[in-house]
């Protein structure tokens, strides 16, 4: 891969960015940890890895616009069709759609090459750690989702059981259950690393506001008196 | 203040809330802390502080369509003609409006009576702590802003210096200087309690991007054989 044909795939990615979550500094953290891992693994083809890993997430657009659409599915259709335009035989332009398609975790289309299987750990990599928990919370505030809910007796959920969409929730739900789902040795070492400053930053602002919810017996007294 | 006078104060403020950053979960805390604050000072008026927390951002909506606008201000008006409009007496309204229009620091408006000066230390101790990120967070997702920027060498600046809005800056610039600018003693020692959180929070993403960032000497060495 030459530096002008990765300026050109590198200029189409950032083309195909509009959001701030899952913006281009994402793309290029993504393409720095795939580098990373690679370096442990044998035969890896790294024009296939490093535009794959540039192309990821050129589908998020089309996803936003329309949630029923597959970011992944899209981007890896995306992807063919720019590299076959740009003079990539079929069957490279192949390989690169379908390590894009299968970075987003569906049982029916799970990463298969290595160079797809060094995509998805990286991409699952910016998910953990502060990294991961500092990109849920720019997510949230797009959405206008909140930090955390609040059970029946008016107490702070801790986000396990929690129905409605919250920070609290993603991290229990998701965020925490990363860590043993990576195909890479190094990628799971990596994301091992990282995993207790995302568990530090949960347990803090759990107990910060469940401190500041003691409050409420305070409110109580004042207005008992009435 | 009986619970009846507390709902109807509660009722308008939820009838003017709508941003997830500086949402009702916020003017809970935030009235929560100012009964812990309260506990330690003399003569506060329960009345005009509970009021006043929980009216203290119901001018948000109104400076995000404008900007131009200063929430606290418009906050106090909006407070006043509620409060007057409701029955109480012009100068037991004027005290609130005076707290919900100095909780926002500005030099020729410092928040005076200790209702004032509690709610300010309260709205100040919700941008501490991993709290204060959370939230920091959400907005800078909301803005569209980056977590971070790159210096003109490509690597990834801490924040302090930065020209271009982003998440490390806000924390080198506002986050992490907050901590003596506190008016009550148990508000300071509270954000203390707090501190280590945010700044664990910081090092440790600061950490992980930086170390990604190392990636970008692969990137080199692979396109530098070509």
């Amino acid at each position: 891969m030459t530096v002008k044909d990765y300026e050109k795939t590198e200029s189409y990615m950032l083309s195909c960015m509009n959001d701030s979550a899952h913006d281009k500094e994402h793309v290029y953290r993504v393409l720095y940890y795939a580098l990373e891992i690679a370096k442990q693994e044998p035969d890896v083809d790294y024009e296939i890895l490093i535009t794959s890993c540039l192309l990821h997430d050129i589908g998020r657009k089309e996803q936003f616009e329309n949630p029923g659409l597959c970011h992944a599915r899209v981007g890896g259709d995306k992807a063919y069709a720019f590299l076959v335009g740009a003079g990539w035989t079929q069957e490279r332009a192949l390989r690169v759609k379908q390590a894009v398609a299968a970075h987003r975790y569906r049982s029916d289309n799970p990463p298969e090459s290595i160079e797809a299987k060094i995509l998805f750990d990286a991409d699952k990599l910016d998910v953990t750690g502060a990294v991961g928990i500092a990109r849920t919370l720019l997510y949230k505030g797009k959405m206008g989702q909140p930090l955390y809910t609040l059970q029946s007796d008016g107490s702070v959920s801790d986000g396990m059981e929690d129905e409605e969409e919250s920070f609290f929730r993603e991290y229990r739900r998701k965020l925490e259950n990363l860590y043993s789902r990576f195909f890479t040795k190094r990628g799971e070492e990596l994301a091992k690393e990282r995993r207790e400053a995302a568990a530090a930053f949960y347990r803090d602002m759990l107990e910060e506001v469940r401190t500041a919810y003691q409050g409420k017996e305070l409110l109580k007294d004042v207005l008992g008196n009435h």
